[in-house]
This record gives C-alpha cells, structure tokens and sequence, in this order.
C-alpha cells in the first residue's frame, strides 16, 4: 500500500486533508478512487491506514480507518556524515541509508573529497537529497522523513558533534589493522533514544590529520570488518550492523 | 594498492608473470614502472604483495615480496539468490554483495520477477556481472572471486539449494508482522566452513506460494526488522549482519 507523509500534527480528528504533491499523486499517478485506503505518517511520526472520503480538484479527503501501533523507526538516531562523495554516491547513501533507518545525513567537505561544492547549486542539490530521502520513507514505511543538511566545512563539523551522545569514525586504515571490537562495544553502549554520529571518509578516505582531530574530539575509531568498503558501502554495513543490534537481537 | 587477480595457483616460486587484462592495467592505465608494488591473488586465495621486475610487450613479471597474512573472507560462504529484479539492480547487488564479502550470486526467475531472460543475451550478461564481480573483489581486497551464475528457474533453485548447511529466505511480510528472533538465531547457529544460501524476491516480493514450498523444503523465514527494504537493499543487510555477527563480534 502507498504511504504518504502529511506536514502536520495528528489534530485529534480522523478526518484530514492533502493537497500539494501527494494530492497530485494520489488522484494523477496512483488514479486512486474514493473508499481506496493508503498509508498516512502525521509529522510527530504517529501513522496509520487512511481512507477516501472525496477527491475535489485541489485536495483530498480522508479518514484514518485503523492506526499503526508497531514502531517503525531505530531505538537510537543515527547520523551519518560522509565525506562529499563523487558523482551520485550521496544519493546513494541517502536512499539506502534512509531505508535501513538513518536519521540524519550530513555531508562534509573532507581533505580528500575531490567534487567542488558549488554554493550556487546548493538549493537545488538539497531539495533533490531531501526528495530522495522522503521518497525512500515513503518505500521504506517509515514514520519520519530522515534530514539532509547543506554540507559543513570539517572543523563545523566537529562543532556539530559536540553534543552527540556516541561519536565514530570509520576509518579503514584500522580495518586493515585487523581492530574489530570498538564498533560491537559502542554498540553494545547504546541506550534506547541516544544520538549516535558516525563519520565515513570519501572515495580516497580520510586523512590521518582529520582521524587525530576526531580522536582528539572524543570519537571512537572503528575497523568495520577485514574487507575495504567503499564510501557508499560502509554506512550501509554501519546502519544494517545497528538495526541487527538493537532490533533484532534484543 | 591495486589489487589483480591471476588466474593460476601458486607455483611455490616467488616470480610470476601477468598477461591479459591486469598487464594492460598495470602497464597502460596505471603506467606502473619497474618497482612498483601492487597486491597480487592467486587462484586459491593467496595473496601478498608484489613488485614488478620487467615489463615487456606482452607481460609482466613481478616477484612476491611480501604474504598477506590477514584472511579478508567471511567464515562462511553466503550465496545470494535474487528474484530476477528490473533494471541493473542485480549490478548493484553483485557489486556491493561483492564488497560485503558474499560467495556466489544465482538469480532466480521468480513469480512476480517482471524482467524476460532472454537466453540469447545470457553470455554477454553473464561476462558482464562476473567483471563487476571482479572489480569488485579487488577494490574489496578480497582473496575470491564470487560467482555469478545463470538465472535458475524457481523449481531448480530449490534442487540447488539441498545440499546447503543454512538455507533461509528474507519475506518481508514476516518483517511487517513483528519477526524479529528468526535470523538471529540462524547467525548464532553458523559455523566457520558452512555453506548459507539466502534467497529474496524480486520487486513485487514473493509469492506466498514461493514461501510455503521453500517452507517445506525446510527453508527458515526470516524477517530484517521493521522497515521495508527494497530487493537490492535487503540482501546489504543480511550480508553486513553475518559480517557484524562473525566477524566483528566473536
């Protein structure tokens, strides 16, 4: 069943209104008639199966005909910032990393990210990233549109993570070192409701100089596993490792 | 550094020599030079460091200077069946699967599998995943190359699948309905050897039919936590919890 996501608090009331591009995809894209049911997120994340009522030139009509008590969302809010990537390896991570339940993503300008950002293009490149990620919600059947934000500068970003409750970096050098504990002990450290940052280098990794400012700022380095993953990989095995942590195995 | 791998077992001599696809990298794109140093696998997955001592027309001829000691492969061997998906979401799934260290790809035409195999063009698509599959492994730092094999039909993927030690199916229906212990359970259960084969459906999912028979022939359903994942997501997921699960955390 469709989902859709409403820019509004749950009122109180069954019945709501849509307009606007769900509006446009419901009646034009789906061709969905009245007594037809789709998914409903309200903004604070409650959810449930909606119903037609009345499809009129600009809105549609609907009552929420059952809620959805299961929770859709990780235990923790996971943050993923990755080194400004090539190409659309961010749209990746963003679409992947928004179905295995990330929170947030904030991309940085890291020593070795070879793209130049253009400041110009930022607002057209951050409506498209959020698009995907509404778009990957909506598929996923999530209860809350992960964030995207405009790239920071390295140092902003360690002003970010000041008030994370956990801080990582994956760093591939400790990888191939053969370190394979820190990542299972912080995971074994989170708690329900924490915020979680985790920091990916881009296509040529991180430098050592950025790993040392990031220790020196109070993250923990983490080897993830013996093989070397790719920049769009590795968030990938961070974010589904966290779910088998904290959704299954408990 | 570029890793290559030769398509010969380890003759128990430190000098080899390289034809073919990895000389023409090693000499045209990547104009290494007497001295420099590349990883080289051989055919049963030793591997170490090798420095070229001539280039000549045709080949090159290295000499071992170093074994890698570390072993980059999972504990067991994870075969991904992929219901036939559309587009080249089985390029991505071979690609990252690659990388998140599985052993072989085998496609399966399943029910609601929309793409027509079309015989004809099996060799040219085979040759094609079997390079991703490559590239892959070297930029992974693996010591084996995955196979990709043709695409079975449903009634022979299940023949395939009895002499497996784990054979278990991802069903998303059993995720929406809050089965969480399954594939943990299963994980605890893997030994360092076992072979595993884990097959997912294609876009529009699996047929309960395709289930019940994989049921009975003594498959275990399993779920991978609340949200929806797409058919070129879930197989990520399974392959980072098994690496998580043996990998990192015993």
């Amino acid at each position: 069943m469709q989902r859709y996501f409403i820019d509004k608090n749950y009122d109180g009331e069954n019945q709501f209104h849509l307009e606007g591009d769900a509006y446009h995809h419901i009646s034009h894209v789906m061709r969905m008639k009245v007594n037809d049911e789709f998914f409903i997120v309200f903004s604070e994340g409650k959810s449930g199966v909606a119903k037609i009522v009345d499809i009129t030139n600009e809105e549609i009509i609907a009552n929420v005909v059952k809620w959805e008590d299961e929770n859709k969302e990780m235990p923790v809010k996971v943050t993923i910032a990755s080194g400004l990537p090539k190409g659309d390896k961010l749209e990746l991570i963003i679409q992947k990393g928004t179905e295995l339940g990330a929170f947030q993503f904030v991309p940085f300008i890291a020593d070795r990210s070879i793209v130049k950002w253009e400041p110009k293009k930022e607002k057209k490149k951050l409506e498209r990233w959020q698009r995907i990620a509404l778009e990957a919600a909506e598929q996923a059947h999530r209860q809350y549109i992960p964030k995207v934000t405009a790239p920071l500068s390295f140092k902003k970003l360690l002003e970010y993570s000041q008030p994370f409750d956990h801080k990582l970096v994956a760093f591939e050098e400790s990888a191939k070192l053969g370190e394979t504990s820190n990542f299972v002990k912080q995971l074994n450290e989170f708690n329900a409701g924490e915020t979680v940052l985790i920091v990916f280098g881009p296509e040529g990794g991180l430098t050592n100089d950025e790993v040392k400012q990031m220790e020196e700022s109070g993250f923990c380095i983490c080897g993830l596993g013996p093989r070397i993953l790719r920049t769009e990989t590795a968030p990938l095995y961070a974010l589904s490792a966290i779910s088998y942590q904290l959704e299954l195995m408990r």
